[in-house]
């Protein structure tokens, strides 16, 4: 099941997504908070009249840096050790739609197409064989990076946190195998990130293991897996997409911060 | 004021302390938020005989890594050009009494005892000579650490960020100047850590600015602004407690993680 959070009129609600092509999407209400239990009201609204939210409110958002071998190297990073695991604020967190901000900060924002993980119970100390029971579904990810500051700044909490950062969208799908999807990156239409999540170094296993041996989770929070090779600039005016098959396409333009 | 965060009964609530004498401390609850308007209720309940909670709810806490010259030679580090900034998330926070988990992945777990601002109002892009419109108050803070992790993980998401490492309290001290305090840190009453708040190389007006120009902060969220020198090794049966002039003692047992 695909389950959006979105806004009409003023009310905010989770709906699930049915139907086909971009103008023949509705939601079905959602009675109920979807980590737990809940229904379909039967009442549907067309997706192109609502305003897609974030399609989660995680308390919050951990991400993992060089998961992937190729995008170390193009950075000039070696594979780490350990996985690198650093946090998106709750304010950096965006749906499909909206706007990235260019921060004032910086003069080198980068996209990163990421596959994100949403945890649907509370849970800390997850053995590997438990780690599909504290998943509730997958969706697409930005790991937007003002790759400037994050050179200069040896914590990453500005040049991965900034208001805007975390664009997270378009929906949460609930009923998906992560192991071997394509994952891209379009700017403007043109192809920039290509991957495929079976080259992720930590496995989506590795990483929940890892994360909750120091941290509870909650329902709601969400975990990003890296981003492979293809990483580049960002300008104002720029329209950029996440595409993960399977799940769909998380669309944000950046502009200028006002 | 000082404003603190208790349960009773299993009721929470917060009230203002008054009194004086380590049993002569008595809360008067408080009617509505404390951030916005409220009252006194003139209900007052002494507070041994309540459990003491973090005495905010923050959306995120913001931590500033190597603000003391002397703290950042004693562990090898130079005085960084930019502000370390980094964040612990809102699973790590605690209040005083509460026990801190020796995490299971160290072997060398460390106090750090800090000066915590607490922000009052929604904020970004805050001019200096705002900064202090945004502040809230004051209180103790411990950056529990764990120091062998956070030398192997590039980032400090887990060495900084796991459950219980974030203890807050005992509560906000609303009127105070908080540029020339002493800070201290005991453990089992031997002092560790013995600083000034004068010391810090980014005073709390660059912290303020350096972090708004990136994020908005919120109502309740948390800057940490950097520990003296001293810091040292903490061991399951340890009472580690933060003391700052003007504010009061952060008290917490260390505790195996069970």
């Amino acid at each position: 099941m695909r389950i959006a959070r979105f806004s009409i009129d003023g009310n905010v609600a989770f709906g699930a997504v049915e139907g086909e092509g971009p103008d023949g999407l509705v939601l079905d209400i959602i009675k109920g908070i979807p980590y737990a239990e809940f229904e379909l009201s039967g009442t549907k609204v067309p997706l192109n009249k609502v305003r897609l939210l974030p399609p989660v409110l995680p308390n919050k958002v951990v991400a993992i840096g060089r998961n992937y071998a190729e995008h170390a190297a193009e950075l000039g990073n070696e594979v780490p050790d350990v996985p690198v695991a650093f946090f998106k604020p709750t304010t950096s967190v965006i749906g499909s739609g909206d706007a990235i901000e260019y921060p004032s900060f910086s003069n080198e924002l980068h996209h990163e197409a990421e596959l994100a993980v949403v945890i649907g119970r509370m849970c800390r100390e997850v053995p590997r064989e438990r780690v599909k029971d504290v998943i509730f579904g997958y969706t697409c990810a930005n790991d937007v990076t003002a790759r400037d500051a994050q050179k200069r700044e040896k914590q990453w909490a500005r040049a991965k946190g900034f208001d805007t950062s975390c664009p997270l969208g378009p929906w949460v799908e609930t009923d998906l195998d992560p192991h071997d999807l394509t994952i891209q990156a379009t700017v403007n239409g043109e192809q920039r990130q290509l991957g495929r999540t079976s080259d992720m170094i930590r496995s989506i296993e590795d990483l929940v293991v890892h994360i909750t041996e120091a941290m509870t989770l909650l329902p709601g929070d969400v975990i990003l897996t890296g981003t492979p090779a293809g990483v580049g600039p960002l300008h104002v005016g720029d329209e950029v997409a996440v595409t993960i098959e399977g799940i769909g396409t998380l669309t944000n333009k950046v502009i200028k911060r006002g």
